[in-house]
């Protein structure tokens, strides 16, 4: 393969796709499982599985803190924790534009190399697709995983019960404010990184500890606010946010403030929301503290039987103020 | 919702995402395991199961015989069957462009919905992203699936063997011929409807009747000369065809005779390439020829232990010449 860029044929399905194939996705992603054949085939115990797929987009498609290939398989390991299940098995399909670098595409695929087996997935089937100049921006990525369920697992969205403590397990916004600072429309110089990480680890350790997690959400697209929103709506309760308590990093606040953004509704890629029984929540949060990325847990809030639906700002000084509903498109083309 | 036309709101994750969810998603796909949580769960038993991805970019996403939603699904319901397996779930991850029409989406959703029936499967998990305008050409779709494998079955593309006759389910090139029609590059007006269909049902009673099926191949991008070849190499042998039988539809003649073209390396969507056991061949014939979308199946060639790694056509007369290997891009972003 002597080309320097994508090029049509490298999506038709013949030589030059198999020598792309080759020459990037076998290099990175070989495994045992990940087969010329139509599809991968595993085997499986019996068993409760979780699926999920996404779609990245993401503009740049490399930031601080990562690229979309990192950010890809971090987006589909974390949805699949967030069934309280451990991921197993990733694929992934790629629609390239013509023109568009090798050298950088092998980077991508090194980084989800590089966070699949940080995440303990192997990645078993995958699909390359090119569309011509101005068809596609760049490169988009869907990943889809699988996961076997945790034994004593039972979360969702829909189960948060009032007296429910609300953890966050980190700093937030980080990963949307960074793609907002590198996409340079407002003209901003800041040292922010993305928060993209596997979580999928510490998840594990937590189902070890206790089964007794009511939900698991990572807070994506819209922010940790959308995620509480959803889960008020989901579980039919109100959700109580100590204000000050949310934690926000100082270059992260800087830009929010000049920009009149709520960091709430920032995009993380790295952070979950887990809320837990009131007498769990020190056994989580101590939990959560000891493994990678979960270190800065904390306490944000509790689930109401008031307020139904909402989501109350509570200062420390006792006033309250709902926190707006999320609508529209803050920031298009974050993940 | 008021909108006619997706707006970036729609992919931004809040209010106007469920919305579009409620409205369309959900409407043609609700099933028991469609859920509002990251991930579906189901259960499954101890057994060998099959996974694919396939990205479609096809342009134009409709055409005479299908549109981009059929054709998603039909191609990863494929897919699975050519493992020898039942496909079971799916789930499908829509990346729209800014402005396209949401009574065009509704049409989409609605074709996979009824293709998702007709094989017997369920969508269980789904993702809407929007891009700018200019920043995907109207709408692409990524479909992964799970599939529970037969007990009997045994296919793979490296376990063709010198003897063994060489099936194809029905005329080839449709599909190609079809989208370019449509495509209206080259001016052309012809009758031809793209063969599109989900094989999967055809596939479940072939193993009802024999486990000892060596490849099952569905003919996609590059066509049946494409796969031919990948199953000479994959297996090491040679494929002799008996040009005269391979079934092409007079309309599908008449255009590759006007453009030149080689209906074998023309993509079809509607069939399957199957290589047998000689002593199996008439079996399998008569159960394909007694299922839906495979009735016009017939034998085209046979696997030799000389010219491995080719594929050879064989005239009525006796002469042979070399199928010339596939390269390059005929026709992009057809499929």
């Amino acid at each position: 393969m002597n080309e320097k860029t994508i090029t049509l044929a490298h999506g038709a399905g013949g030589k030059q796709t198999n020598e792309l194939i080759g020459q990037i996705f076998k290099k990175y992603f070989d495994n045992d499982l990940l087969t010329a054949d139509d599809a991968a085939v595993f085997e499986t115990e019996k068993c409760r599985m979780a699926m999920t797929t996404d779609g990245f987009i993401v503009s740049p498609y490399k930031f601080k803190g990562g690229n979309i290939g990192k950010l890809s398989i971090c987006g589909t390991v974390n949805d699949i924790a967030c069934m309280g299940a451990k991921p197993l098995y990733i694929t992934c399909a790629f629609v390239i534009e013509e023109g568009f670098e090798i050298a950088e595409l092998e980077k991508i695929a090194e980084a989800m190399k590089k966070t699949a087996d940080e995440a303990g997935v192997k990645i078993i089937a995958g699909d390359t697709k090119v569309a011509g100049r101005g068809q596609v921006d760049k490169v988009f990525i869907t990943t889809t995983g699988v996961g076997r369920l945790y034994d004593n697992a039972n979360t969702s969205g829909a189960y948060a019960k009032p007296g429910d403590k609300v953890i966050v397990t980190g700093d937030v916004g980080r990963h949307g404010c960074t793609v907002l600072v590198e996409r340079n429309d407002f003209g901003i110089q800041a040292d922010v990184q993305s928060d993209c990480a596997p979580l999928c680890n510490a998840v594990e350790e937590l189902f070890k500890t206790t089964g007794d997690i009511h939900v698991i959400r990572d807070s994506t697209r819209g922010g940790v606010g959308t995620v509480l929103y959803e889960i008020a709506a989901q579980s039919n309760v109100g959700i109580s946010l100590n204000a000050e308590a949310v934690p926000v990093a100082d270059s992260v606040k800087g830009i929010c403030g000049m920009l009149g953004l709520e960091p709430l509704y920032l995009a993380c890629e790295g952070r979950l929301v887990i809320v837990v029984p009131q007498e769990k929540a020190q056994t989580v949060l101590d939990k959560l503290k000891s493994c990678k990325y979960t270190e800065n847990s904390v306490i944000i809030g509790e689930v109401t039987d008031t307020d139904k639906g909402r989501v109350i700002l509570e200062t420390e000084i006792g006033t309250k103020t709902i926190l707006p509903q999320p609508t529209g498109e803050l920031l298009p083309r974050i993940c």
